[in-house]
């Protein structure tokens, strides 16, 4: 096999360095021990044929391997995750229980999160954004209540050890930082230190800000 | 093994029958030739310790067979697709691309259509849904144009053939019934009637409905 490629972008914003989801394809692969290659996307480049072709939203990340295309970051997350024991528990019920928290992730925690980061990150300035977030900020604390109730009595989401549903999950609560939704829970702010002092999320994060300080590539 | 058990409501308002999320699983479980059971779940009842044990954030439907309990509708499809040469496709990077679909329609595009039918559906009324209503529009017609112009080259979304991302997606996109957003796009509309004139699909829909006429289930 060769060696996979992801996208990313060249430079973002401070706002959302450390938050771009290819931040979640470099995690996975560095827990799995791949190397892996970058198809760099200059954040002002127009969405041309070809990438579109890869990801029709012309998001990142792509993730591509042997002529196989997919997007998505649970999607990656996921195929890679299937190469590697420290990401993937052995055991159909398990994997089946990671299958579902990646799915809890991405459609029952992030859109609420992500609702709010909306809001105050591009449009705290409007009046329906400020007549609207204390309901976005409430939806969102059951939501954040309600996970915490689950991880309050284990560890990690499935089988006692961190999985890549722990790795996905972390990356969502993560867009939080702007709040102390997070940080301020006794139970999802220790969560969330416990799975960011893998080494490999280091690593990840590493490169994943490595181009931000390079005003050129901007 | 036993036969599955999916919860669904005894009864919805009418705004809501046709499209929660249990029929995503009873549609799946017709496309694969499955019976089932059918934990009831009134619509007014507390969310009691052992429903939550099998789903934190005590919604419908959670699945269940010989002991293992799953929820989130994207992981019960996908768990059920995968005994099911129906929903299935045979093939390493067909079935990666199915489920780079999955997350796709839960994640890329289910967020931006919950977000307008929640300011249509409950904060119509509301002066900040009233000031929302055009940016969120404008975002979510984005991502449909997006996703038309997958499906105008194609009449399914992976290997030619419907899969259970075809079905997750139809019952994403089944939301914006309430607009014209999908019924009146060529692609979208024509793609959305193909996948619903599968016999599968209206059993599923005929056994969700059922209850909802009956009023002592109420």
């Amino acid at each position: 096999m060769s060696q996979p490629t992801i996208s990313a972008f060249s430079w973002v914003p401070p706002f959302a360095q450390g938050l771009v989801r290819d931040l979640r394809a470099r995690w996975a692969l560095e827990e799995a021990g791949l190397g892996y290659e970058v198809l760099w996307r200059r954040p002002d480049a127009p969405i041309d044929d070809h990438y579109r072709s890869m990801q029709p939203f012309g998001q990142v990340p792509i993730y591509r391997e042997d002529g196989l295309v997919l997007f998505e970051s649970g999607a990656i997350v996921l195929h890679v995750a299937r190469r590697s024991a420290a990401l993937w528990p052995s055991g159909d019920a398990q994997q089946a229980q990671v299958i579902t928290w990646l799915f809890a992730a991405m459609n029952s925690i992030e859109p609420f999160i992500q609702q709010l980061a909306e809001i105050d990150l591009f449009h705290a300035e409007e009046a329906w954004a400020q007549q609207r977030r204390p309901g976005a900020e409430a939806a969102l604390r059951q939501r954040l209540q309600q996970l915490a109730a689950v991880l309050a009595e284990r560890d990690y989401l499935v089988d006692g050890r961190f999985t890549v549903a722990d790795l996905l999950m972390t990356t969502v609560l993560r867009i939080l930082r702007h709040t102390e939704l997070v940080s301020g829970d006794a139970v999802l702010g220790a969560y969330v230190e416990r799975c960011q002092a893998r080494p490999a999320f280091a690593r990840a994060l590493t490169d994943h800000l490595q181009p931000f300080g390079d005003a050129d590539k901007a």
